[in-house]
């Protein structure tokens, strides 16, 4: 079973593992620089279906059915499914999940929400509850704009610190014991709020709740930031993650050595016209799902620290005068299980 | 740690207890027959906010607090709170819990959220995952009438099959062998879709969801309707109780001699004009946290199935033609530990 390591770290003792992964996106994914390591691109952004919202339950369906297949595995085989989206009442995972009969919980962590479901399933799978749990999410550029900002209609103009939500669902699947790549560490997040308002600036409101979740780890850990590859936050973007940078460099902890920023890899900021970099549930699922977990199998990629952010506002608490509450989210992710016997 | 004892259900080995619960609400929850049970009520359902959203944040705020209180808690004391509401993104836990610093876990289960909540902090407690988690859940009326119906000053007609939204919130605690209320077993939901779209007929959506998790329950542990002192759902209100009868009995599973619904027992359904019953996440976390489990404690019940339903449409998908897909996850709840050693 998890041994707590701190106040907000939990130590997975059974090597756990992520036996199975897919990514899914559509047209603008597919042109980003990561295009080329997604498990299904599908041009048309509908999906084949009417409304964009019934696109992303059947985005999302097409991730957990090829991480599915690539497991030769059915949904039969899955003892949980954890999921959820930025989607008014989760009806992205709920309506793509109907059909499966796998026993489900449904989450809410806006952005952060692959790594909620990646580490409750790792949670679950090693302390026996389930054998094999499936942790998935989404988001889609379409139904976001028009949630929570504009109809695409209306042609609005984006601020320069805007991110733009990335068409793109991400499944994993865990189970004990199955090779790399395992799960080691998880840090669960807590609600942090520095007191931003600016909707169109979610950079900046997540900063601090990743700050806060890194220095935990670290803190819980006794690890420093050297200590790994490759430290790879959600979607913070191009403002977000200068913030993290300057308040790690004051906590004496710089990452900016090894740091990535999920939302600065998947497009091509200047030519696909992304303004501060990619955001919403998909983007850390898919380059997770995509780029990451392949070269942590594979062992080019040995320890990684993936946190995802997430802004915890809706447009109605913006609109009352609320500021952006945000949470962050942390697995430390490995080529090794770092058990005793293993041979590395 | 748990055990899994067939496709949806796990036993917790460990005896796990709620060492601390409380219910909160406003004027016409006191008016109900279950008012005096309550542990905090404010007769202004502004609970002194601006908005209803704010006024539910701090409405789950009261319940969360009374049950560290309860206790001799703070925030501190505990490892991991889990949490979840009907409003969009979830603003009713996210912001209520935004100054507690308290790991975070948002879930979303729609009205089933008290059940899955806690089934959650059950699982991870006995795991050891956490030494003492918080489950909670909230709904308010006027929150939840703008939000999926029409706003109040419109004075819209309610149909007979309508329910009443609680405005109400419950928080438990969990912690290993403390004494009863004991959780013993958990079963995990599955989404169940009959078909229906009126989303003025809830109990109907989500009768097949609690059908399937009871028959699931009574498969998976070899059990009996009559094994039990009470099954207690969530608010399936009077069609969906009926609808639920109808099932159980053409299952030979019938539960008509003592099955009681939360949202026939919070308020009086003539005198108070709720139409169908109450309904809302804060329905089956009030009566659960008044009135139930204080007579698990003592002993008056010795063994309750407590189900919560949650019907997982929004009013976008609603619009576009879709059915209402549904949920329920279940709980046995008990005065004694099940395990070997105990006197009773």
């Amino acid at each position: 079973m998890a041994t707590r390591i701190g106040t907000y770290t939990l130590r997975l003792d059974k090597p756990t593992s992520i036996i199975s992964f897919a990514a899914a996106g559509s047209r603008k994914e597919s042109e980003g620089p990561l295009g080329k390591y997604f498990d299904c691109i599908n041009e048309d952004s509908t999906f084949g279906e009417k409304t964009w919202e019934k696109a992303e339950s059947t985005l999302q369906k097409c991730a957990v059915t090829k991480a599915l297949k690539k497991a030769f595995l059915t949904p039969g085989d899955i003892d949980l499914m954890l999921a959820g989206d930025l989607l008014n009442q989760c009806i992205g995972s709920t309506y793509g999940a109907r059909q499966m009969g796998i026993p489900y919980l449904g989450l809410y962590g806006a952005c952060s929400t692959m790594a909620e479901s990646l580490l409750l399933a790792a949670l679950l799978t090693e302390g026996g509850m389930g054998h094999r749990c499936l942790a998935a999410t989404s988001s889609h550029f379409c139904s976001a704009e028009r949630q929570f900002r504009f109809p695409l209609e209306y042609g609005g103009q984006r601020t320069p610190t805007a991110q733009w939500t990335v068409t793109g669902a991400g499944a994993c699947i865990t189970a004990l014991q199955s090779g790399p790549p395992y799960i080691r560490e998880v840090t669960i997040g807590t609600i942090e709020d520095y007191g931003i308002c600016d909707i169109n600036n979610m950079g900046a409101a997540m900063a601090p709740a990743a700050y806060a979740t890194l220095s935990h780890y670290f803190h819980d850990t006794g690890t420093k930031p050297g200590d790994f590859d490759l430290i790879l936050t959600g979607d913070l973007g191009v403002i977000g993650s200068q913030l993290l940078h300057q308040l790690m460099d004051e906590a004496k902890l710089s990452i900016t050595a090894n740091h990535k920023d999920c939302g600065l890899l998947i497009y091509d900021r200047i030519e696909q016209d992304v303004h501060a970099g990619g955001s919403g549930c998909g983007c850390a699922a898919t380059v997770l799902c995509s780029y990451i977990l392949p070269q942590i199998q594979e062992g080019s990629l040995k320890d990684v620290l993936f946190m995802a952010t997430g802004a915890m506002m809706s447009p109605t608490s913006v609109q009352q005068g609320e500021t952006i509450p945000a949470i962050a989210h942390l697995l430390h992710l490995s080529h090794t299980s770092g058990k005793e016997g293993e041979s590395c």
